[in-house]
């Protein structure tokens, strides 16, 4: 199997699986956890094919369906009780948008788009489907959490990814590197409560 | 008319009016009520015809337009108060629900979409623009309501279709009955309170 | 630079004021106000060319990328308190609205839409990219909001467009003349409180 269908295959169901523990908890039924789960490990490929004028592998290829089936499925059997599942539903998150940031700034360099566009494309691969995923759960987008950092990580694989590209060192160990340093970045990020700077400026926000 | 444009356009018809009925229910004015219509009616196949790679319907024949319109001035002019509204809104969202899943797995299945990918764009159709309406109004989206099925039914509709139509035995008798069947089973569970297991298996909920 | 590049920068400038405005209202950090201020500017467009079937601007020039980063940093040394931030993000809002109404339609017309759809792809444009923008913020879109008119003068922009368009009037000076009462009505109406009727007629509202 290549090492870009390996990647999105394994994002897929990361996300998928953030998905189906989001329906656990919201106590939606098995058919919505495997539609939540569809939409947060899909969603992101779908909106990259769509930018990239191409029909999505989603509906290219039945089996990325395997992904969210199977993450239903798990999530059913789950040993530890639902009101647990927030951590577990954040660390399959970041596996995901650690692998998708990836994943669609390659594919966006293959079909040839400039390494910015790429670079976008493949954060907004990443955030896409969590996005989705949450906004169609009715809450806000984990991007928006400024307890923590979401976008940045992505931001930064990315961006390493279409250097790397360009500087033709793009490799499956190149992959596995870039993909640890933004899982941890997001991780550690969870953990320790790094976080960036408000929108607006602290000495300006309380003035008037 | 051929089929697939009647049953597309009553589908447009049904969802628009779930939408009109929503937006009347939510207070908005007139012209919300028909962007609420028009996205509950013409969402679903947007999002299919994007997928397909092709000009999306709502915006190649403006006959399209006509059915949020024509619901828009239906609901302004209902005889029932708002407060009871919730039944009409659910049984015309289950018809479009019912023609839409038929519409868009033979449009799928037209374009040369394998059986599988034409089910699931058949699905997607059909759950794509009550999902957006319940989405922009800012509420949980009617799929991941546990206490009835919503996708099982447009599941089956699209697997019956693709089934039917690989077997060449598709034609309006064929659609009409599948039609029924699922509009019967989607109504039937909201009146007996049908439903499926919960997304995480019971004996494990409470564990710990 | 051709008036068509000028006017949707410009658009895409003022929905992303208004995203970065609503992320540091919402207490997001920096990087969320860049990317609602993205998702607010380049929304709109981005839809609009999916559904023309092209590569979206926002992915095909990065210039286009200047503008929520612009946006972002502004609102971060912005010298009034957020509290007080609810009218620009509506002025700049209007601003947007005005000057996608006019690009969307041109753009639709240009590829060889009818007039009809042009003008309805200008108001999905101009719409587009606040609904999204308020919606993962989840909070109700602007457009429900009946207090006052958000949808009519954009379809009234769009519908002047199509037709001075189709009379070959078309100009700078008349695009700057439809953009200006776009925007004059949407604020007169924020300012007085202008509305229209509600969804449901007022005498149907409280019978049974």
């Amino acid at each position: 199997m290549p090492l870009g269908l390996v990647l999105d295959l394994l994002g897929t169901f990361f996300f998928a699986v953030s998905g189906c523990l989001l329906a656990a908890r919201r106590g939606f039924d098995i058919i919505g956890s495997l539609f939540l789960g569809a939409l947060a490990g899909l969603g992101g490929g779908v909106i990259r094919d769509l930018i990239l004028g191409e029909v999505p592998s989603a509906f290219d290829s039945p089996v990325y369906l395997a992904a969210p089936a199977v993450a239903a499925v798990m999530v059913f059997f789950l040993k530890r009780s639902v009101e647990r599942m927030r951590k577990p539903l954040l660390v399959f998150d970041a596996g995901g948008l650690a692998l998708f940031c990836i994943v669609g700034t390659v594919k966006a360099l293959e079909v040839g788009l400039n390494p910015i566009a790429s670079a976008l494309l493949g954060v907004t691969t990443a955030v896409g489907g969590g996005m989705l995923r949450d906004v169609v759960a009715n809450r806000e987008p984990q991007l928006f959490d400024p307890r923590d950092i979401y976008a940045v990580p992505a931001m930064l694989g990315a961006g390493i990814t279409a250097v790397v590209w360009q500087a033709d060192l793009y490799s499956p160990v190149a992959a596995v590197a870039i993909a640890t340093v933004v899982f941890g970045l997001r991780v550690l990020s969870l953990r320790f409560g790094w976080h960036i700077p408000h929108a607006s400026a602290p000495w300006q926000r309380y003035e008037d």
